[in-house]
């Protein structure tokens, strides 16, 4: 049984009643832009003065990364992060290691001086993984090690047994009979070609399956490379087909089973997996701030994230618990440097962001009523903290011009790369999609998917130099967006 | 239940009865050298004709590596190794799947028409693994992906839970009181150097740890880098100590407990294994020939080898199906291309390697009676069929002269590397380092350990054109070796 000890009052939440009220209200105030940045040519024009006030900042740009690469702080990010990594371990939304976790974030933020802590509650599906197990029947017998689907519905008491179908692809599958698939057990061996593309035998298996009759999809562990080890994530049923139990399995698997069933082979896989779906319960997102000089005349806030929460194998080093360790440090290593910009820089580390980014979306709903004026720029990481590159920018083309000159103070870090391929991060786009500026960290992250949602996520992931780099780079950006003498340009939709 | 059906006849066998008359026998009939091809500085001077004579294979090394490399055969040795892989999956000593394996096998070779085609039984220790977990209860909760050792004791029905001691070497553990160490599990979590080094906490952890009272060891998979994934392996327990539970645990969970441990933080695990031992078993080495155009009147034969029995986890494509399909397919792309050499090139695909070598032992023993008349040149492949660069020879200054020039043939195949770091291999080094001259596959297997005894040894890692240069390779060494009008030299010991 899971108990729930210590939940910490729910401060400061906006009632969502308010947010549709207040969009209609808002739509108008979109544009709160001092001046255009770019020319007619497309070229960015920023007006010498704002230039040189940028310029103004290196020094102490230059402060933070030294103080952070080499001085007072080297090294801390990663010790803080390792003894909360091995304290807590798998922090899985329905979890009593999340909700510990949060409760022992909550009491180290207060701890160390920042200002405004407190926790926002989220509502959060929940999903217990339980016994799982696969096993190879014919044409020989083998163990295939096995990873639930998050929200998958488990076995029949007992398990399953059936006979194997492969398929590289949904149109493959599409392509079968009725009749083949019928009874079946669909294994998805598709080739890796980006997450983004073949995730969606994850997501999207289980119907397609079912909706040909299958019993039950096994899906190749979304990663270009494995060691034998099976990658869970989530999955969602469509509405009016019928939920069957959905899993990864390892890619070495997924490739035998697809040699088997060209050369024509009758397979059979025995299947058990007592996962289970279990009422929503509330957690929260967990904020502290370092308060602008000018608080609280001007209102509009930075905020630096990561997510607190993880998947239940692995301990969530890389995903998220970089991320979140070095939206906190940032503001910690600022205050302790005496650097307040003029606005606020908010810490949020987010909850149940695996299940489905609900703690960003409950939050995003109570803050609706009043977000133009309460945000000026998000600044996210979620996509690991390997050593720093520079920063992946959302936002308008005059913004834009001000975000690269911003990155040019960055070279003490060695991190100036700029770039926008992505719409924010998983926490932030509910923002940048719509029009407000961010940015997320960009990182060596060549072999990310390798550990991703896997019992590879681990601490050996994380090097104090990355993290040291990471944490001054987004004290810095953060430090310089909310000190700036305009708010940063943005159209919201 | 295992049950063995169709184990084939047990074909000539020598009885081990006359080994150790006739190893007295032979002892001093141990230099058959010709001439001697190391000058008085220590260089090599192979007499002009015999290099000559080496020379002139160079024709049939070329249509070797065209006909396997870019000709009938390309792809043939790959498609063999998946067909079969694929069928039987694991082929643990004592497992169904072994033994029906080895059936399959005899089957292939007669069919493919090579000659003398039979098994020869050896006598292999058995243990099988039951249900295992580990369970990290303190300070958070987190399952501890686990494998037994070889040979590991299982713990007593419903598990043991015990406090948690870790060190870093044995150093370490003789450093600390009896006191500390006894009614603990010991963790040990060392640095990686290499798999000589560091496979120690393995063999002989178990019994290191019980000496100080410990009633469980926990081992750091020997590997260097991990995707969560444990490592099993043989371990031996020390004559007179007791024997207790042993099992590698990941790299990861190691790092993390030593960690904890360095805090002083107070661990619990609640281990579970139902590892039971289990009575000997004949399994069979199995054997084929491509008969020597002179047999029976020059009797000895060149061996290529590599073993088929594997772990139980992964599908031993690399350890060592590849080392056995490369020793099968040369002498029968051999012979295919009526390329038979003067001596007899006998492939031996062992049997119980993986649990103490004892395939080989048992051939030795069977044959130790004649062994000088029998055996010219030992080859073998068990440590990966990744991209071939060369052979790694053993044997003594006059053989090695020889064999140098013979590489040097290799040049089709871009493998003329040549090393001796090595006693030959696990199989044939029980002639090898008695002073029989051999030769085992040097291939670009730098991460060999990664995946290493692990559920990451697929077929994934074999590719077709490394397994045709490999086979090629072996087959254009056995057949020059085999054909050239001198033995060997040796200095049998």
């Amino acid at each position: 049984m899971i108990v729930f000890s210590n939940l910490c009052p729910h401060f400061q939440r906006v009632a969502a009643i308010f947010l549709f009220a207040c969009v209609v209200v808002n739509a108008g105030v979109i544009d709160n832009r001092i001046d255009k940045y770019v020319d007619v040519h497309g070229n960015c024009a920023v007006p010498t003065k704002l230039l040189n006030e940028i310029q103004s900042y290196q020094p102490i740009v230059n402060k933070i990364a030294k103080e952070i690469l080499n001085g007072n702080f080297t090294g801390d990010t990663w010790n803080s992060l390792s003894e909360f990594i091995d304290e807590f371990g798998p922090r899985f939304s329905g979890s009593k290691s999340l909700e510990c976790s949060i409760d022992y974030m909550v009491n180290k933020l207060k701890e160390v001086g920042l200002e405004n802590v407190h926790t926002e509650n989220a509502t959060i599906p929940r999903w217990q993984r339980g016994y799982e197990s696969a096993h190879l029947v014919e044409p020989h017998e083998q163990n295939l090690p096995l990873l639930g689907f998050g929200f998958s519905v488990g076995t029949p008491r007992g398990g399953i047994i059936g006979d194997v179908v492969v398929v590289e692809s949904f149109d493959e599958l599409d392509r079968l009979s009725d009749d083949v698939v019928h009874g079946k057990i669909v294994v998805f061996a598709p080739e890796w070609v980006s997450y983004g593309v073949t995730v969606q035998y994850r997501s999207k298996g289980a119907s397609r399956a079912a909706k040909k009759g299958a019993i039950a999809a096994l899906v190749r562990s979304i990663t270009p490379f494995s060691i034998g080890s099976p990658h869970t994530g989530m999955q969602t049923y469509e509405q009016g087909v019928a939920q069957i139990p959905v899993a990864a399995i390892t890619v070495e698997d997924s490739k035998m089973l697809l040699r088997l069933y060209r050369r024509g082979k009758r397979m059979t896989i025995r299947l058990k997996m007592e996962d289970r779906n279990l009422d929503p319960y509330d957690s929260r997102n967990t904020i502290a701030e370092l308060h602008g000089r000018t608080q609280p005349i001007d209102k509009k806030v930075v905020v630096v994230s990561g997510h607190l929460d993880s998947w239940d194998v692995g301990v969530g080093a890389m995903d998220d618990g970089g991320g979140a360790f070095i939206s906190w440090k940032a503001i910690e290593f600022l205050k302790k440097m005496n650097l307040r910009p003029a606005r606020t820089i908010r810490s949020i580390l987010w909850t149940g962001e695996e299940v489905g980014i609900v703690g960003a979306q409950d939050y995003q709903r109570a803050h609706a009523a009043n977000e133009q004026e309460e945000f000026n720029f998000f600044i996210e990481s979620d996509i690991g903290t390997f050593e720093p590159t520079g920063l992946d920018f959302t936002g308008n083309a005059d913004a834009e011009c001000i975000f690269k000159e911003i990155l040019k103070l960055m070279a003490p870090l060695n991190a100036t790369e700029f770039a926008k391929p992505t719409d924010g991060g998983p926490d932030i786009e509910r923002w940048t999609k719509r029009g407000f500026p961010g940015a997320s960290l960009l990182n060596k992250n060549e072999n990310y998917f390798w550990y991703h949602h896997s019992a590879g996520d681990s601490m050996l992931l994380e090097q104090p130099q990355n993290l040291d780099k990471a944490t001054a780079l987004f004290a810095a950006c953060a430090y310089v967006v909310a000190d700036l003498s305009i708010d940063m340009p943005r159209d919201i939709q």
